[in-house]
């Protein structure tokens, strides 16, 4: 079974670039080595940092990557050419792609991955890689920030109603992997096999004659996994006092109830009320979740107050990756044929690094990220046919991306190549898909970002270097 | 070939669903007959309207909802227990739904859509239901506002790169509904047989020598459909001037340009300049697209400003519903076994009307829709067991809800059912799942909205009342 939600990889572009695929082929350029760099171009939610995020679901989708039958049938119905087309039916992505590991902390402008390949092949990948890797990050980084706000705390993803269609499914994915424990969304728990979790919703109570008859019901047919949804009629009145009844009677039974759900209300007030209501009935192990339009502003806010909380349930804002909504990655071309190549455009936030690079990422003393530096492979930015050799390890001066090698530099910092290839002759290689370890990894690296970097607002400016060479290559290059 | 990507709808749900749904089944609850409306709780973008889609997709996959053997699996090795698993085994939707048409523009509060059924089916598509819902007739809602700032200026949808992953087929679905003319998205396009469309990217540009290069060869290859993109290097200094070489070319052999597209800059000082030099060189039909960060604002600004633009290419702030990103629609239980029920919690906004409902639209002789009436379908509120009867035409005193029925008031206003049955037996019946009609319908009912209620921004509210009978029960069923 595939992992994602896209059966026909190979139409999930946008048609222009199968009409420049096509002008490609029919003039003899669809063989051409082409390199394309992925990159945002500012981090979202007003923050520093970017979680990397989608890679193993984009390598799994570009396995596949076939045109069906049926897909070259449309393209013949719709005004493509019968030799693009036969060239089409027989076609397989066979490029390879270099990048930073899923989960990496990424800064904007920086090449967090690149594709190698045909031209043909990089225009067809295009708007398939930015779908995926741009959602993807985009919640995997909304979700670390609320795992930053949120301290110890459980949170749980509640999305799915309110996600973007099915985007909801591979969003509950990068949730876990940007810190969450857990998600309501059943499929996505299966496919990712991600914890999955869920107490009840009001209906439930409504399908009883009394609140406390629904509690009790739920109570007896699990004794030990109950979190009572109190808001129904009267939080204070009668949701937790019934909360409270039910909570005794399962202690007589040699149960304990989980915790209770504040849905609705003021989140900091009702806390602090059920707190003490349960504390005063000897209940200090009942837990208290809330939820509803909860994100790391408000969590932060809670928190700062102190409200007895234990379990942020965050469903819209984290599912739909609000305010911003999408990131910025793009993808451009940045060497063709052994000539480096870049936009540069009226905007200067528009424009690209040319030629093919790498990133070497300085630690100091204390493991802290002290800063990138994006480098030239081959400093002398020429290097004709043999460019492709580069891109493996060994190769060249400086020793091509191998992710995790490092070594001192003069300067006694700790220094990381932190892109290798993750894809070539059609595999994947040396990659993990498995949620739980990349977001260790992603974790284990945002424990490494000072503090004034990745702090929610008003973070500093992460310090990002371009070596000499790619200067100059840009002053040689620009118009 | 299943229309839309959710190939496992019953697992594409939230964890409770099944954990209540196996407790209603161990109470003997699950076969009680129920009722639950779906409604928006408030309009988005600032608007009063919500335009209604994602029926058919959702009807679509009710008649396939089955449980597969790995699902059930699943679910035993998740703690369910043997008897709800075997039960869920043989288990298909059998629920009937009332409903607005695709593409009905609809209000805050009212009971759009309606499931009947068995307690067990009506909670097991409830997250189903709304995940499809809300996101498609959230971006119907904002394509219907960017049509109503474009006039009549071409509309394309360029959101995939942006979308939020697999979301974006259903959002290019949604946007056609909305009014748009075209996707540049190819698998919506192939899948709903949506007009599909394209012009080049720089990558186009920078694979060649020169722009100039770039251009005559696209121009070559398709001379008569060449959009050029001119803002690679500098749009005015080249881009414009190199278009303007290629089109006369292209007179000389008999075609002709179809037009330039600006993707930075200021659009509107741009297309001005653009028209200017186009018009200069005797090319009044060469048409402008602008594309960049659009949205119904800065479409209408450069309308009021008279921009000489003919395209507008919209991409993030269509394809996630920029800025709300989420629509508030919800699903509540309003009537169960006879038994009218509802939510009345601290939050006013939280609330849900109670029993079997209907909606009247009344109209002018303008035709101009006056106000809508729910009403309660049977005016005593206490039907006992004939309560599913009730849901048919010709069944009860208000006739039932037959779509399209109308006829005139004591007033002389029109008075229309907007619902009816679009679901029963497993079976979607009488519906249509065409875009083209359903986005025409669509058009025809944002015609007859006053101008007043359908402004962009700070509308009047429309007015929407509950008979009597609906008052009194509430009234009654408040705690």
């Amino acid at each position: 079974m595939s992992k994602t939600e896209i059966p026909d990889p190979a139409l999930y572009t946008d048609l222009y670039q199968l009409t420049m695929g096509q002008g490609y082929f029919r003039t003899g350029r669809h063989e051409k080595n082409a390199h394309f760099d992925f990159f945002f171009r500012k981090a979202p939610f007003g923050g520093e940092f970017v979680v990397f995020a989608g890679l193993a679901d984009l390598l799994e989708v570009l396995e596949r990557f076939r045109f069906t039958e049926d897909e070259i049938a449309w393209l013949r119905g719709n005004g493509f050419g019968d030799e693009f087309c036969d060239h089409l039916a027989g076609y397989t992505f066979n490029g390879s792609i270099t990048s930073v590991r899923e989960g990496e902390v990424v800064f904007p402008g920086e090449p967090v991955l690149t594709v190698s390949g045909s031209l043909l092949s990089c225009q067809l990948v295009e708007t398939l890689l930015l779908n995926i890797l741009n959602f993807q990050s985009l919640i995997a980084t909304k979700a670390r920030r609320l795992r930053l706000a949120a301290g110890e705390c459980k949170l749980v993803d509640f999305g799915l109603r309110r996600g973007q269609g099915t985007g909801s499914i591979a969003a509950s994915r990068a949730a876990a992997i940007g810190g969450f424990d857990a998600t309501s969304n059943v499929l996505a728990g299966k496919r990712y096999d991600l914890p999955v979790s869920g107490t009840m919703a009001h209906s439930w109570i409504q399908c009883f004659d009394s609140e406390l008859e629904a509690f009790r019901t739920y109570a007896r047919l699990y004794p030990d996994s109950s979190i009572l949804l109190v808001d129904t009629y009267d939080t204070i009145g009668s949701g937790l006092p019934n909360a409270i009844t039910v909570a005794r009677e399962l202690e007589q039974q040699g149960h304990r109830l989980i915790g209770i759900r504040l849905d609705s209300g003021n989140p900091l007030t009702l806390s602090r009320k059920a707190r003490t209501m349960l504390d005063d009935a000897g209940m200090d192990y009942v837990t208290i979740a809330v939820s509803d339009q909860l994100d790391e502003e408000r969590i932060t806010e809670l928190r700062e107050n102190n409200a007895p909380v234990d379990v942020f349930g965050v469903g819209t804002r984290l599912i739909t990756g609000y305010p911003d909504g999408a990131l910025s990655g793009v993808y451009k071309i940045c060497d063709l044929d052994g000539h480096p190549t870049m936009k540069y455009t009226d905007e200067a936030s528009k424009s690209s690094l040319p030629g093919i690079k790498d990133i070497e990422r300085e630690s100091g003393n204390d493991g802290q990220f002290a800063r990138d530096v994006i480098r030239l492979e081959d400093p002398r930015g020429n290097r004709g046919s043999g460019r492709k050799a580069t891109n493996g390890p060994g190769a060249g001066k400086n020793a091509g991306p191998v992710s995790g090698k490092s070594g001192k530099d003069a300067t006694g910092r700790t220094v990381e190549h932190i892109r290798s290839i993750v894809f070539e002759n059609g595999r994947t290689r040396e990659h993990t898909a498995d949620i739980a370890e990349i977001s260790k990894f992603s974790s284990s690296r945002i424990d490494r970002l000072p503090d004034r970097i990745k702090r929610l607002n008003r973070p500093e400016r992460y310090d990002i270097a371009l070596d000499k060479p790619l200067l100059s290559l840009i002053e040689k290059l620009k118009p």
